[in-house]
């Protein structure tokens, strides 16, 4: 037989949608095969943190606590997706898992962290958008098909 | 161990370049799983023969046996295709492989067949075109990503 990769590392992208977890079940069930170690990389993006300071064109200023509570229910956030996560992962063996969350724009960190973490593929889930809301909301998905520098499996529910 | 897919049908969209080619590679490379029944089934599609009547706006009429041999210019194409896709698979055991040639824009009978062939996942190689080019030429990984009713996997070189 040709050379079968014995290692791998699959990035799934990870968010509070059900589209996500489908994508991450969907490949823990079609990619993970008993002669490979499969690293399983979770990243999650964070948005950046809203900062505004006095000379802001709105002239719109949030009170540090109120920073400081957006930015713990971010954390919050990120800490229930890898926790939703879990209870899929978990019933898989031969599965080693890592998580990373980044922060910024989802499409940017997510490209750039496919090649630092050294992916061999990018899973994404995707919303079934239509046309209008896609154009409106820009997606992901197909940033990252377009873009990153790893081959990306999209699933769809 | 959660059930892990004991049968995968995956469907190959095959062309003249070389990224459909890489794509098979990777994808045999990545996808096979020894206590799973991979079938790969390759799909190539031809485009339509051109038909022209005398009432056609252009004026512009083939002869006959211009068309006959561009249709056999097409069938060959899809032989070679499928010979050079062969030369890749022969490598590797257990997996099956069926040939379909379809007839018609690409795009909508990728989208199509993966319906009707059963598809677990589409695997469809890219051509790094720049903005311009792609949007000009249109993508066939672009739409199949957005459109087709199974999870898609981009494969770029």
């Amino acid at each position: 037989m040709a050379d079968v990769a014995e290692e791998r590392r699959i990035v799934v992208a990870v968010d509070e949608g059900d589209e996500s977890m489908y994508a991450l079940t969907w490949c823990l069930k079609n990619f993970v095969s008993p002669n490979t170690e499969n690293t399983f990389i979770l990243l999650y993006v964070r948005p950046p943190p809203p900062i505004f300071n006095s000379l802001d064109g709105t002239g719109y200023l949030f009170a540090e606590d109120v920073v400081v509570s957006m930015e713990k229910y971010s954390q919050d956030l990120a800490e229930s997706v890898m926790e939703k996560a879990k209870n899929i992962y978990k019933n898989f063996d031969n599965v080693k898992v890592e998580k990373k969350v980044g922060l910024g724009d989802a499409r940017d960190v997510i490209c750039e962290m496919v090649v630092k973490l050294g992916a061999d593929v990018l899973v994404i889930g995707t919303h079934s958008y239509g046309f209008i809301k896609r154009t409106l909301l820009g997606s992901v998905s197909d940033y990252c098909a377009r873009n990153a520098k790893c081959p990306v499996l999209i699933v769809k529910r």
